[in-house]
């Protein structure tokens, strides 16, 4: 049997030049221009795929943009890995900010330039090259399943209801996913933990029309004040949310998990650095990863009431508004959450004005289980690769297919990343360490070893 | 000599029509890119008082909008009536909200509709009116100058220099302004009193660009929560101003004129149901008349962050604004004040943000003489129109030039007001009764008559 590292030096330039045509097709998913690309996207990959060695592939159609399956089963009995990852891309304002085209792939040192190089057509792809590798030395010791949808950058409006049409063929052990990042290039990570969202609107409205500030002023409750009262009052001293009820489902992390999660390497220096800010700021007793990892938030996204034009109105506004969102950990209900924040902005209000609350929308948070075969196999792959163990870490941010997948299928996902915080992806110059994109296959392949035995 | 209603009678269309002329030059002051409307709005104006029998007129330079001076002089011994008013008018936002044309005056009912229907174009066109019959009728009976600036819904930022540089031309033995309201169709009043004002504007920052709320939510101040709680502390549970020092000028009235102001006809349960609210709100200890006429009071005019347009983004703002506004009684000085303010959120911020407070503007509040002789001529004036005597009433709201005035001409204003709380000056749908109009002609006429003899 070919050993990987000699089967990618052998294939390497084929495996890019393979990308490089993924990368050509600007299958932007937020402009409507680019239908006719997301299909032809979709077709690249359904003949990689079968090229790779699926036993089929095909391009099926969804409310919107079509996803890619294909599948070898090798053994009914043995077990199933589902691969996730998506083919549509961000859009590439500023354009003129990119140093290369962003859709004609360049290597410059040690990186591909291109938008989509990392995500996710450079992460998905290496899921494709470990397979062929795995197929073609006949060395894969399990079933694998691949699901790559074209709508992820725009919330993946469609391929919740697609699972849940396609849920028996989509049956499998675990969802397997390269969308995220890693540490450092020498630190490889697993992502344990995405938090949920809850998104709520407040309009407070005092008088009927919007009066003069002299006049009325000091006689009327003006929404404005009012509203910065009740948003002020949300969180103590301390940082902790003062709703009722908000933290009852909180699952405390446990101090060896906390011990581990620091020993990440974090540097606050940079991080205020980065931000020009003088200090952090968040919930007392928890460090700043564990304020965005294991801990609910709340935030004001946008507030606005009365006079915001040039110079001054002395106006004493009919209506205040505010959008709050609340990020969630894993066992919270976003939308339960939104309700006791609603609740009590309600219960709060002084009788002298109105208080109306929006749920706008949300999603569950997303919490791995660091026991599981799936998760000890990916270890023993890094451990392989990298001469090290995975780094669980936790993001702030959300992926909510990822908790889709949970609620909708029943299965957990792995969440596998190569990816590095100087890609840049979303902005202009996207890139992805070439490096990372070989040891990505590597890795994977590494993965399947250990978890199909 | 023809009485004065039938000369109104005789004469009412044109009247209308040429205050319709200068509604239409749409003179907001607030908005820069308006300056020729301005110069526009200036020269109709002195167009008008040649046309009504001003011996000059002309439009006059200064730092910001110009200042229309126009003047008769029948006698440098007899008494001179300095009228003051302003051809600029407050910005028309929210504009959907209008149901007719903000600056195309239509008649509905008995009422006018357009910005500056009342404030202060239709007021301040009831002086050029009642000198209009005055000088065809030769029954003027003492020396009229007048003075029309463009800048007072900005706080009138250039007239006191201009008045400084004028001050032996602007000579007068009283100033006579409409700019204020009565308390009801049939109960004339007179405004004795009127708050200052000193208004700020604060911004917060906090990280240098806007932040992905999930990433960096709840480890990052928030400027907008920040701002919120800021606004939030500035009042106290007894909606008492929080601010070090900011009682300190002011002064108590006496027990025996707040007895006097609780005679005044107020219904507050009307109050609330014009407005639409359930309950009043203010400082603990004072009525609501006394929180607007004799004590100061704290207000957002206007608040902004984040996003604000239609659905959810889930941003963490890097920045946080807000206007706010203290009226003031007499004897607080607004810069004082401003500052007070501005020292007070910048103290009380916390380190992980950058507090920044401008002062936009401001004045003094001002108190007038009931004794004199121009405020006995004008109890006569509205007896002979109105069949009773003007209640001396305290306006919450501010006319700061009126205090500049005193302080740089030497001379006391007497406010004959005609407005009606229904006009909805500052507001949308903004209207003026013509009923009020007419008569406001024929008070200020009388009063004329007995203050010249």
């Amino acid at each position: 049997m070919t050993p990987i590292k000699d089967y990618i030096q052998a294939n390497k330039n084929r495996f890019l030049e393979e990308l490089y045509g993924l990368i050509r097709i600007p299958s932007i998913s937020s402009e409507t221009a680019r239908k006719p690309d997301m299909q032809r996207a979709a077709e690249y990959w359904r003949e990689q795929l079968l090229k790779a060695g699926a036993d089929k592939a095909e391009v099926m159609p969804t409310q919107g943009n079509p996803v890619v399956y294909g599948e070898k089963i090798i053994d009914p009995k043995a077990k199933t890995v589902l691969v996730y990852g998506h083919y549509d891309v961000m859009p590439v304002d500023p354009v003129e900010l990119w140093k290369t085209q962003p859709f004609e792939p360049q290597v410059i040192g040690d990186r591909l330039y291109a938008r989509g190089a990392n995500d996710d057509k450079g992460q998905s792809f290496m899921h494709a090259k470990a397979f062929e590798y795995m197929v073609k030395e006949n060395c894969l010791p399990c079933n694998v399943k691949f699901m790559l949808e074209g709508e992820e950058e725009i919330g993946s409006p469609s391929l919740g209801q697609w699972c849940a049409d396609n849920k028996n063929m989509l049956e499998a052990d675990v969802i397997l996913v390269s969308d995220t990042s890693m540490i450092a290039p020498e630190i490889p990570s697993i992502t344990v933990g995405l938090r949920g969202l809850s998104y709520i609107e407040v309009s407070v409205t005092g008088p009927n029309k919007d009066l003069h500030s002299g006049i009325f002023g000091g006689a009327v409750a003006n929404p404005a004040n009012v509203l910065a009262k009740l948003i002020s009052d949300l969180l103590d001293e301390n940082g902790h949310v003062t709703v009722p009820g908000f933290y009852d489902d909180v699952v405390e992390i446990p101090q060896e998990e906390r011990a581990a999660m620091a020993k990440a390497p974090f540097n606050e220096e940079e991080y205020k650095k980065a931000l020009d800010i003088e200090a952090v700021s968040g919930e007392k007793g928890y460090t700043t990863l564990e304020r965005t990892g294991i801990r609910p938030s709340l935030d004001v996204n946008g507030m606005w009431s009365g006079y915001t034009g040039e110079g001054a109105k002395t106006v004493l506004p009919s209506t205040a508004h505010a959008k709050i969102s609340m990020r969630l950990v894993p066992n919270q209900n976003w939308e339960k959450t939104g309700h006791l924040v609603a609740e009590a902005l309600k219960a709060r209000a002084p009788k002298s004005v109105k208080v109306d609350v929006k749920l706008l929308h949300g999603g569950s948070a997303y919490g791995a289980d660091l026991g599981s075969e799936a998760y000890k196999a990916a270890e023993q792959a890094y451990m392989d690769v990298y001469g090290k163990l995975p780094i669980p870490t936790r993001s702030g941010g959300s992926i909510p297919i990822i908790a889709t997948f949970e609620q909708v299928l029943g299965i957990k996902s792995l969440l596998m990343g190569f990816g590095l915080e100087a890609d840049a992806i979303h902005s202009p110059n996207e890139s992805y360490l070439l490096q990372n994109f070989f040891r990505g296959i590597e890795t994977i392949a590494a993965f399947y070893k250990h978890y199909g035995k």
